[in-house]
């Protein structure tokens, strides 16, 4: 991470990354403690760099086929209980409604947190013939889990998310499903968040509760832990058996629906955080930045003053068809004060303009990921802009890419693997592949195997903790 | 209503206008019944329409200055309480958390009914001085109010909403803003929804929970009945006395801060529904409609069905850039049975193409609105398609507003009042201002004052009940 000087607002990023990271996300006004323990208020910075996530991977659903729907936040009680892992694995995290209207209820209703199951009791509804086939839906929701150990973003009692939910005539069409949906994450991850990621199957241990097989993508932050940061299921008939969703096939023949479900949530935006920033505070991708340049004007004279203003205002005009421009003209602010409060904010370009940049028909653009500026005709500065924004969304994958690469590496020893472990790092090593010596390696290293990656190496081996034959190794990492 | 045939799928409009409204919800798909009772499943061609009404909403929300963020869906028991009135309105109302994590709560907490409590509490922290204000803040959210009866879209347990929440320095700006926002919802029901409204202030009756004044618009549904939908409330310093919320003014004195809050929901649909459906079903307006243009190839026999789909292909191709267009390519179904959907569905226009129209480079075009249908150049089609969707904007528009004008009167008999009033109307009638004659009225009528309108006759009278003086009309009508 080039920015090493130390910001004033900020605990060290080096010396107290978790501090760091909640300075940050307060500081920066990205969300707020609520009331309520384990919530948080997504502040409007927060809330703007969602709005924008939200219609990026809106339109790529869209883009394959999905339409959206809202089906209720409350749920009977006993729909978790009608698929067996899935209230094992939920029903200890759920809130529970249990009065209303000034009335005990009949039965308690929970909030969702997950919506499979009142989805697929209506599915049954929906469903009768393989014409009606697929349904290809998603909703965007708030989810409730009542978390013991919460962190901004990252774990919170509540957060929002999307949640798709499709339905399919065979194993095949739904397995696809669940793996179109996971390329679509790697691609906004990587062509929104500039997050490199890792795509691959989550073993048996770290499956959502319901599932017959469970993908995800796994992100490296600057402290090199992973972020699991979206999930696609395939719940081959599972939730249709629960709830006895079945269709009627080309034959004649009656057949259970095979479904799939994967989400993504405001958890995103800690990805963000975390994976880019530095100890100056966010570094945003242009893509997804709520403001991608800020104008700040330079006069120290009170009489230059109107003059910078004016063409300051200018070339926002000048800017504003190509990208989302900010001119900062608060008064009463040092230049220096506003280019520290944007850099903390993450904005991918400043542009500067003093009286004599006027002169000269000049100004000055930063880059806040590298901290490089140029001086530019303010005429070019709209092709220019268009270009920086452009090679920072570029530079800012390349910079997290090459930082995983760096922390990535191949381990066949056990010391080895520990002391690789204590730095923090991704590690590829073997695994006998039973969830035993996995929680046992948890218990000893605190890293779990985050997934089976798709592309990783395929050469047998011997697990790393037992020695016992590996078919493959996987990958390992203390995580979020 | 033009459209007197009526519908094999729908109960009589005219005879059963209840049915025929849950009719119209169910078969078209907008909705469906949820497991939970007074819950709605909002399905993907409702949900398509509420995201056209929020994206146009959103802008203009953004283009008064308003930024979005997202406050947590469950509040402190306590909370409530802090305000009065507030407890009053909305404590009977509440759905209750009373366990999270397998656990009892040490303090309930209540879904949001609305969300001024945990809002203003944590403006408390976010005001200190004059310089933090204006807060121009909304957020989209979903509300739970435990209702007894209930009605797809018009009255459910949850639903979805806007609630925008400012703060201000004086009573004048928060005045203002609050009359600024009824205005925009305004602008959005008659430009957007195509639905005349009247802007009123509500009786102290019909008063916001927690509010010093309230407004709304109000309109008239197909049965002549009222929907109020949508409403701005000047809450005074009532919410940040309650959470103890002030500023430093210029002065350096010590001040309460100013409020207030306004929202739509997802009632507006309903609204939709019932203000320009017909007989044969829904009549959506052009700039709200998922689907703007429906293309229905005709063919006999099977050796025109790959020319005709071929030319209709592209006639959706060239019209996709103007329009939200749909290609209805279902094989086994009549044309005239496609018809009668997309009628249903409300589809604003419909495109016919048969063999015939191959040979002279024509199709034809069909409002759903007036039944006309005309004959064009497929060449000129998007043309003709983008003057035409204006013209059935404009035309439903012109067709309730003329509704309502055929009835509404003037009235100052009380029998002839209640006679009104059985036919259903909107009738205009002195009243002498006491909360006991408008229950009164209302337990004789069904009747209830929809506002004190902005722009109605300020002639001083007598009350229609007492006879009691009057200082101005005010707006009655049985409502939703």
């Amino acid at each position: 991470m080039p920015a090493q000087k130390k910001s004033e607002f900020l605990a060290d990023y080096h010396e107290d990354f978790n501090q760091w990271y909640v300075d940050v996300v307060l500081k920066t006004k990205l969300a707020d403690y609520a009331p309520v323990a384990g919530c948080m208020v997504i502040r409007p910075y927060g809330y703007a760099l969602w709005e924008n996530m939200v219609a990026a991977l809106d339109r790529m659903f869209k883009e394959t086929g999905h339409e959206n729907y809202y089906f209720p936040a409350l749920i009977p009680e006993s729909f978790l209980q009608k698929e067996a892992d899935h209230v094992e694995g939920f029903a200890p995290e759920c809130a529970v409604v249990t009065h209303g209207g000034g009335k005990e209820l009949d039965e308690p209703l929970v909030f969702r947190p997950t919506s499979e199951t009142i989805i697929w009791s209506t599915y049954a509804k929906w469903i009768h013939s393989y014409r009606d086939l697929p349904l290809l839906y998603n909703q965007w929701a708030n989810i409730v889990r009542w978390e013991m150990r919460t962190r901004l973003f990252l774990r919170t009692t509540e957060f929002l998310w999307q949640e798709g939910h499709t339905a399919h005539a065979t194993a095949e069409e739904a397995e696809q499903e669940t793996l179109r949906m996971l390329e679509v994450y790697r691609r906004f991850a990587e062509d929104y968040m500039a997050i490199p990621v890792i795509c691959g199957e989550k073993t048996e241990r770290e499956r959502f509760a319901g599932a017959v097989r469970t993908y995800s993508i796994e992100a490296m932050m600057g402290d090199k832990r992973a972020l699991q940061s979206g999930t696609s299921h395939f719940l081959g008939q599972n939730f249709a058996k629960a709830f006895n969703v079945q269709f009627q096939d080309e034959k004649g023949d009656l057949q259970y629906v095979w479904g799939t479900s994967w989400g993504v949530s405001t958890r995103l935006i800690g990805a963000i955080v975390m994976a880019h920033g530095d100890a100056q505070g966010l570094v945003l991708p242009p893509r997804l930045a709520p403001i991608q340049v800020v104008i700040v004007p330079i006069y120290r004279k009170d009489q230059d003053a109107a003059k910078v203003l004016a063409a300051a205002g200018k070339l926002r005009d000048s800017l504003s068809p190509i990208a989302r421009v900010k001119l900062d003209d608060r008064e009463g602010l040092k230049p220096g004060f506003k280019f520290n409060d944007w850099e903390m904010q993450g904005v991918p370009l400043r542009v500067e303009l003093g009286p004599r940049d006027l002169e000269s028909n000049a100004c000055v653009i930063a880059r806040r990921d590298t901290g490089d500026k140029e001086t530019v005709p303010q005429t070019g500065a709209p092709a220019r802009i268009t270009e920086l924004l452009e090679a920072v969304q570029q530079g800012v994958y390349d910079r997290a890419l090459a930082f995983r690469e760096a922390n990535t590496c191949t381990v066949d020893d056990y010391d080895e693997f520990r002391a690789r472990m204590e730095q923090g790092a991704f590690v590829l090593a073997h695994w006998d592949g039973t969830t035993e010596t996995e929680e046992l390696i948890s218990q000893e290293t605190k890293a779990t195997i985050r997934c089976i990656p798709f592309d990783g190496d395929e050469q047998p081996g011997r697990c790393v903790r037992t020695g016992a034959p590996s078919a493959r190794r996987v990958l390992f990492a203390k995580a979020y």
